[in-house]
């Protein structure tokens, strides 16, 4: 049986029943985080010109756009949705792909369930299926298919947005081969689109173009048969190796989920490592930026190549931008969404201090390691060695630092009461019956309906 | 300047009063050439599954499906026209780069001049714009990034679509750019898929993903502004060797376009020099079936590649097969859309027949060229040798004989006189006020509104 199709019969056979109960922890971990991020978003510029847009193509009124209450049909939903919960550069991680797992499988799961009436139960199923067809994928084919140029988030992303739909509508196994064929071929996100509002659009369209290819299976419409395998497909096609092992060793048994991490600070992921290093240094020495002759940090190749940006000239552009981060950490203390302003990166003392930061390549750094250095005015040098950074495996982010980051975000938009409902019911998603209720109370002013 | 902004210059400056005379006229062919391979397909099953589709997902009333007469949104009818008019294979050919241009750009074009109620000169302005915009991207990547196994008519297929609908919606510059980087990022459609309904989505997609992207960035949506040239952009990413001088060269004055082809057979476009070979034989010596010992085919190395199912089982497979396409063109002295049955290719003396072709890679054939050499029981070898397929740029198929083809496939669903009507209203496009009149005779039954 090749990769594509073990892929598939993964997703058809499993069930909520067969996942481990550490699965489903992070399942909903997954769900609480993106709403968070979600929510802080929900009036963000792209999001408002996507909403602009998808009206005046219409749809019919399926599923809702979260923090705002508009309903759009399931495709416009999975889309909005999608970017919303990206443009923050906020969501969760998979370090060993550098994926960001959740966002495209439940942007198309929650719009599909929502849609079709469906329980906290078979949301969850689908979302975990789904995230582990999309880093099974993504594993096959990291790190050439990245290093070449993909956003690896749109395109494995449209893989696990193609399954959790496909398993929200009961495909069967020759179902769903084709929806992950379909899912395939639409697969697509340039990393060159990284600072741009583009970068955003990718989750979306993973989300709407992965639930269009499980729409389109079920119906009979026909792909290749060998997607991921096949002489001119997909793992050939946009990477230069792949391992096809990768997507199905330990199938069923091992969930890459497990290895996914949740953003602590809101910018690039690489440049946690550091950002944790400047915060230790900080809060130990009370260092304040008056103190600071330099900060010096040596850290993986990829810190410089995704974060390398020397002058941001935007609060989007500081978040690719090892000297902002590490500069703004230093001076305010954290690197959360509120850090993040155009305000923030050409304000005189943040410029100052990032003049004074310097990111080294060191071999032997891991992407969630770090060895920071502050050189202060007074002659002292300080050193923190970060091992692994915080919402990684090794350091995950704990509940109530999640559930801190979540209400930091989601207060933006609703009152701390509501807030704090809509987190309550992410907690015992399993026992929802109907996700139309969980779904308004991410729309302020709304109350959940007595049940 | 780099390639990008150059494109999106010449876009936004060109002007239906600045295209050459014979642009326009070959725009007009293609236009009635997609009008006839849509027409053709308006019942055909993947275009139903669409249909029932975007049905479930809703939109407004703003454009046409050919041939049926419901309306969807723009967006919607653009991706479903652009199946239609890929999926009998049988749309035209821009065989330098092996494109199949108008399908993408139109769908995408006409579906917006419907729903903003423009003129049949800003239809034709837009078309020939955007299919220069995509026969340029194409160029710039072409042979390695299709070989490399992207159906090149679903990836720069959707820059062409959204260099159409930009130019439609009055882009300036600065949007156009952020157009083409939103299509580069969108832009997908894998050969692995050739064979299935997936290969027709690729066109669908193209045109509906380039008039998403268009209105995005007309609203201010961003992308990357050097999507082509950029180090992790469209052709770093998508070919391993490219040349964006090919892009931008002539750029104004020389218009690809004219080197489009229309395809005289409904199958993939590397037999048709086979196909004219043995037709002219059989015609010259009045072969029958029972003369035929060996049919042998030398050929370009694609023919194999791209045509060499040897056991096609299906009337969709068979165009995909060089032996069934020698085969049939020997019984039946054609290769039309009505020749690729399922019941042909099984049919016993046919697939007799298939077993007599062979077919030779020679070095020095060209892609529109081929050697047959029929053999026949009496012990006589006829050879034809076929310098310039018809339906290439140096041996254009006539008017009379694209006005056939098109009257051919028209018919199987609008009356001879309904289908004059609409070919007629193409003649002479340029003097038409509102398309909807013209898209009215496309729906059987529908007569022209007095004007």
């Amino acid at each position: 049986m090749g990769a594509t199709r073990r892929l598939a019969d993964f997703a058809v056979q499993s069930a909520f029943d067969k996942l481990p109960p550490e699965v489903i922890r992070e399942s909903k971990r997954c769900i609480l985080n993106y709403l968070g991020v979600a929510l802080g978003a929900a009036h963000h510029q792209a999001v408002r010109l996507l909403i602009e847009t998808l009206d005046e193509l219409g749809g019919r009124s399926q599923a809702t756009i979260l923090g705002r209450g508009r309903r759009y049909s399931a495709a416009g939903a999975a889309l909005i949705n999608g970017a919303m919960s990206h443009v923050l550069d906020y969501d969760d991680t998979h370090l060993p792909t550098v994926i960001h797992p959740t966002g495209p499988v439940l942007s198309a799961a929650l719009a599909t369930a929502e849609w079709k009436g469906l329980s906290g139960r078979d949301l969850i199923e689908a979302l975990a299926i789904g995230m582990e067809v999309e880093l099974r994928v993504g594993s096959a084919v990291y790190p050439s298919h990245y290093d070449a140029g993909w956003h690896i988030t749109g395109t494995a992303g449209t893989f696990g947005a193609a399954a959790a739909v496909g398993k929200l509508l009961r495909l069967d196994e020759e179902q769903m081969v084709h929806a992950l064929g379909l899912a395939g071929t639409q697969a697509a996100g340039l990393r060159e689109m990284f600072g741009s509002m583009a970068k955003a659009l990718h989750v979306g369209k993973a989300a709407s173009n992965g639930l269009l290819s499980a729409m389109l299976a079920g119906r009979g419409f026909t792909a290749s048969t060998e997607v991921l395998e096949g002489r001119r497909g997909f793992c050939a096609v946009t990477a230069s190796e792949y391992n096809l092992e990768r997507a199905t060793v330990g199938l069923g048994d091992e969930y890459l989920l497990l290895q996914n991490g949740i953003k602590p600070y809101a910018c690039g992921v690489v440049t946690h490592p550091t950002i944790d290093g400047v915060r230790r240094l900080r809060d130990r020495f009370r260092l304040k930026p008056g103190d600071v002759l330099e900060i010096e940090a040596k850290v993986h190749p990829l810190v410089r190549e995704l974060t390398g940006k020397k002058s941001p000239r935007t609060g989007l552009e500081g978040k690719f931008s090892i000297y902002f981060c590490a500069a703004i950490a230093l001076i305010e203390g954290n690197a959360r969404e509120s850090q993040f302003t155009d305000e923030k990166v050409s304000r005189p003392d943040v410029v100052a201090m990032m003049d004074r930061v310097r990111a080294h390549v060191e071999p032997g750094i891991l992407e969630d390691q770090a060895v920071v250095s502050i050189h202060t005015l007074d002659g002292r040098e300080l050193v923190e060695r970060v091992r692994a950074a915080t919402g990684t495996p090794d350091n995950p982010m704990p509940d109530d630092k999640l559930l801190e980051k979540y209400m930091d975000l989601a207060t933006k938009l609703l009152t701390t009461g509501q807030a704090e409902q809509l987190a309550e019911q992410v907690g015992h998603m399993e026992t929802v019956e109907e996700l139309s209720g969980m779904i308004a109370l991410t729309i302020p002013g709304r109350r959940r309906r007595p049940s």
